[in-house]
């Protein structure tokens, strides 16, 4: 069997005019980096701010499992199917970080027959984004320490300086340092650390900024300290947006690949999927709705964390209105939801599938909360048997009231997704039974907007916040921020806080442990549970294995 | 008057293919980064293996002042007025650092009407060779964490880990850090910092490198920490070299941009002149010199540092031989040099530059040394006067048997610098009277090497050194490293290792402080001073002026 990077090399890539000609973009548009890769000119995509918009169609996923769901697998099978089937589809996918490439992750590109190329450079450096948004993160902490030394002006109080330093490696090490050690030309000391870049708060709001003006605005907002008297100082406080501005300026525009069939991907920008909202950027959505008729995207994580926020925070945010969803299931997650181990995953387990289809089931029933249709794809694993496959189909019919489809895209491409795009063509096509709708409106409380998830989608009976975390939502909303949607931090494992808590846990308890605010980003962020901002590398990393062959190709990467 | 950056944009750039066709590069072997930058191809370098050489200008200078010489505009404008004259000539410069862009320096991609362009994006990320090397050297740092972390089987001392971290901003408060602090799961707290990314031995291996097999041995001998009982531990102990040779597989392919006048420039590399050899990548020039008649390059600081690490580091471990010298000097240098302060450089003062012409005197004489010919460029400043430019054309011609040339490059593009072109051809045609020599054998011991090049070239009367130093000196040449050459970090403003001993001082001491073995570039730095590889920015840096304009143009860099 070949490796993902193998399958990846054995296709001939179209030269990305050509693709980009598909959507109909013409050459001067296009800044090309290297013959398969380019950026679309932000100038030009203004340009078709008035056509009328594709219809958009979300992957999102049931509870992840260590047994894999593949979302990104899926949603480029989608889009390829699509073009199979004649419409001018596109894709729009996050942009992989970096640093886990190294360690146990690996890339994130897709999978098999169903994978964006070229991929060692899309997990490798890329268009350099990450290095871009790392940089300004970067600027903007050297520029707060520099104003400490100078004087402090501004009466920062170093004890609570918010902004801590980004890079895009996993790095424990990084994660709670001392700073400005070694005397007075070093500057104050005080405690520090770094975050992976995907988690920073210039990540998100490079993914939801409109334009230019746009994101020099959010960026200016983005709070960073307060001073001795608890008054925020924002990054506009300190002058760094502007020089932040210019530092990604060319990260701005999208990115432009292909699928291994040579359909048009864009991969732009990758925020974190928990403290963050989780998506690929407003400008690549925005741009891939005028110019395909058809747009598939992928949220992070399972549907109650991922698509909530896509929903609920990009789509809001946005003025987007989802036509479609897909929801990923395997039969090999559905048996761990249903209490079976990993060692027992390859063995027939009809009653595992029926007990852990309550995940699925719960999925379903909340994304038709948000008026969104949708359609369950079951990925198939080489193990799952016919009996599996069948009760999942009946279930969802049966129970739920929706459509299931197998599919086989990681090993036979679009011909084994061509049946879901005809149930997604299906549903775009007929009349649209109830109107896109967001969780909560805008002028709701903070806490019973966090209130409103957790009962609604998570099933949990309640939340509970200490007072300290109450008063500091309550001082959000007296400061203007009560509008503001919540961004909700917590495991992906679970509908619960808790990891352990498998299929559809009811009556739990969402614990407040700490709220943020991400003014720039425009939301509050709810964080119930650890939650980690700098990964560490394993025992072996992959690092380990990824070197040049004797041709000079990459291996190891996958 | 306009700014470099108005300069730069009141000119029509060609389609960088046009520029690589002037060098016969078809396009098959570029990989465009937007329409005016592009990477050679090394696959395609290598088939020019067996081509002749051009010959090789190097550009270098008097001791640096606060009144600036102009090396890199120089290299431009000679570059521009050889194709002038009807050379094919190509220009090699190091690529700027983002850092300092953002402090008191600004860019440094020349000024006036002698520049490379794109400057914007020269300047800030380029084709991301930085982001590389920084990427690089920072999975190295966090693999050697994580070795230590899961048990650390090397037996590595957490005192003595050499391997500090690095990032492309001038950062005061990373000097000196405490990191894996906050407990257990986040590794063993120890003393750690960063670097400026031109100062990591990545970059210093990276200007080295032939090829890739090259890049990945010297990767793997850098030397990264010690035992408990002293034995040094590598990056290839780690296992890093091969995933770092991947991070850097893009990079290591030359960047070809144009003049404001369109002829070719490759911008690659850009090493520390201090703590390294302040040169652009072997794998620039060797390209350049197979595509070009003439080359012209510059070197880092001084001739006394820069001119040096070409001769004796660049291309004796590259086998280039060099056919000629220019050295940059101006009036106001000069004064300066003579003892005249910055607020009285804009009196005619004669005196004062037959005085400070000592500088410039022994920087032709030490250049002589190497056996190459040289020629002054005296750049114009626009109070210079008509008595003060012909001393220095006088003193040259009498004292130093060398030409002088006025040049107007930065005012008048290749016009200003014609004269200087025909002199720099009239030595390439001319039989070469001396060949080129290093200035010391790879087989004299390194205290001596530090000892020749004292005395030969700063004319200090001794070299001091403590027991520690000789004894570190010693292992060296014990381990097997005595043949490399020396690296000496000292000072930029003065012969002498004192910054305030302008002009020409004699029989002083050159201290060294410390010394160092950067293993995977193959040389033994000697530290000799204060040496700064973390800069910090100013009280009003440069990035608060730098910004996106209306239109969407960045304004401010310089």
């Amino acid at each position: 069997m070949m490796s993902d990077i193998e399958v990846a090399r054995s296709v001939t890539m179209k030269p990305i005019s050509e693709v980009a000609s598909r959507l109909g973009i013409p050459d001067e548009a296009l800044n090309n980096y290297g013959k398969h890769i380019a950026k679309v000119d932000n100038a030009y995509l203004a340009t078709l701010a008035d056509k009328p918009k594709g219809k958009l169609v979300l992957v999102t996923a049931i509870t992840p499992t260590p047994a894999g769901e593949g979302k990104t697998t899926t949603t480029v099978g989608l889009g390829d199917a699509l073009n199979r089937i004649g419409k001018r589809a596109a894709i729009c996918l996050r942009e992989p970080s970096l640093g886990p490439c190294f360690g146990v992750k690996g890339g994130a590109a897709g999978g098999g027959w169903a994978q964006v190329v070229p991929m060692e450079a899309i997990n490798l450096h890329f268009t350099g984004d990450f290095h871009a948004i790392t940089s300004a993160h970067n600027l903007l902490a050297a520029m707060i320490d520099n104003h400490i030394y100078w004087g402090n002006d501004l009466g920062i109080d170093t004890r609570r300086v918010a902004w801590r330093r980004a890079i895009d490696m996993n790095d424990r090490s990084l994660r709670q340092i001392t700073s400005s050690l070694g005397g007075v030309s070093n500057g104050f000391a005080r405690e520090d650390g770094f975050d992976i870049t995907v988690a920073s708060e210039v990540m998100a709001v490079f993914c939801l900024a409109k334009d230019y003006t746009d994101l020099e605005a959010r960026l200016a907002k983005i709070v960073v300290a307060e001073t001795r008297d608890r008054k925020p100082v924002t990054a506009g406080d300190i002058g760094a947006a502007p020089a932040m501005t210019v530092l990604l300026k060319d990260a701005l525009a999208p990115n432009l690949v292909q699928t291994l069939e040579g359909n048009p991907a864009f991969v732009h920008g990758g925020p974190f999927a928990n403290i963050a909202h989780g998506c690929n950027s407003v400008s690549a959505t925005q741009a891939a709705l005028r110019l395909a008729d058809v747009v598939v995207t992928e949220a992070g994580f399972g549907a109650d964390l991922g698509a909530e926020k896509f929903f609920d925070i990009k789509c809001r945010k946005a003025g987007l209105e989802p036509d479609a969803a897909v929801i990923v299931a395997t039969i090999r997650a559905l048996k761990m939801h249903g209490g079976i181990g990993k060692a027992d995953l390859s063995k027939e387990n009809v009653a595992a599938v029926e007990e852990g289809f309550a995940n699925l089931a719960r999925h379903i029933e909340n994304v038709a909360k948000f008026g969104v249709p949708s359609v369950v794809c079951i990925n198939k694993f080489v193990t799952d048997t016919d009996a599996e496959i069948e009760t999942v189909i009946r279930l969802c019919k049966e129970q739920a009231g929706v459509d299931a489809v197998l599919c086989t895209h990681w090993a036979d491409g679009s011909k084994g997704t061509e049946e879901l795009a005809r149930k997604v063509e299906a549903i775009l096509d007929a009349p649209r039974a109830t109107p896109f709708t967001t969780l909560y409106p805008d002028d709701m409380p903070l806490l019973k907007k966090v209130e409103t998830i957790a009962k609604e989608l998570y099933r949990a009976s309640a939340v509970s916040a200490d007072a300290k975390v109450r008063k500091q939502l309550a001082d959000y909303e007296a400061a203007g921020f009560g509008h503001v949607p919540v961004c909700i931090a917590k495991t992906q494992s679970s509908f619960s806080a808790d990891p352990n808590a498998k299929n559809a846990p009811t009556g739990h308890v969402l614990p407040i442990r700490e709220v943020r605010l991400s003014a720039g980003a425009e939301f509050v962020i709810v964080i119930c549970g650890d939650i980690m901002t700098m990964p560490g590398l394993p025992k072996v990393p992959s690092a380990l294995h990824i070197r040049l062959d004797a041709n000079g190709e990459i291996e190891g990467l996958s």
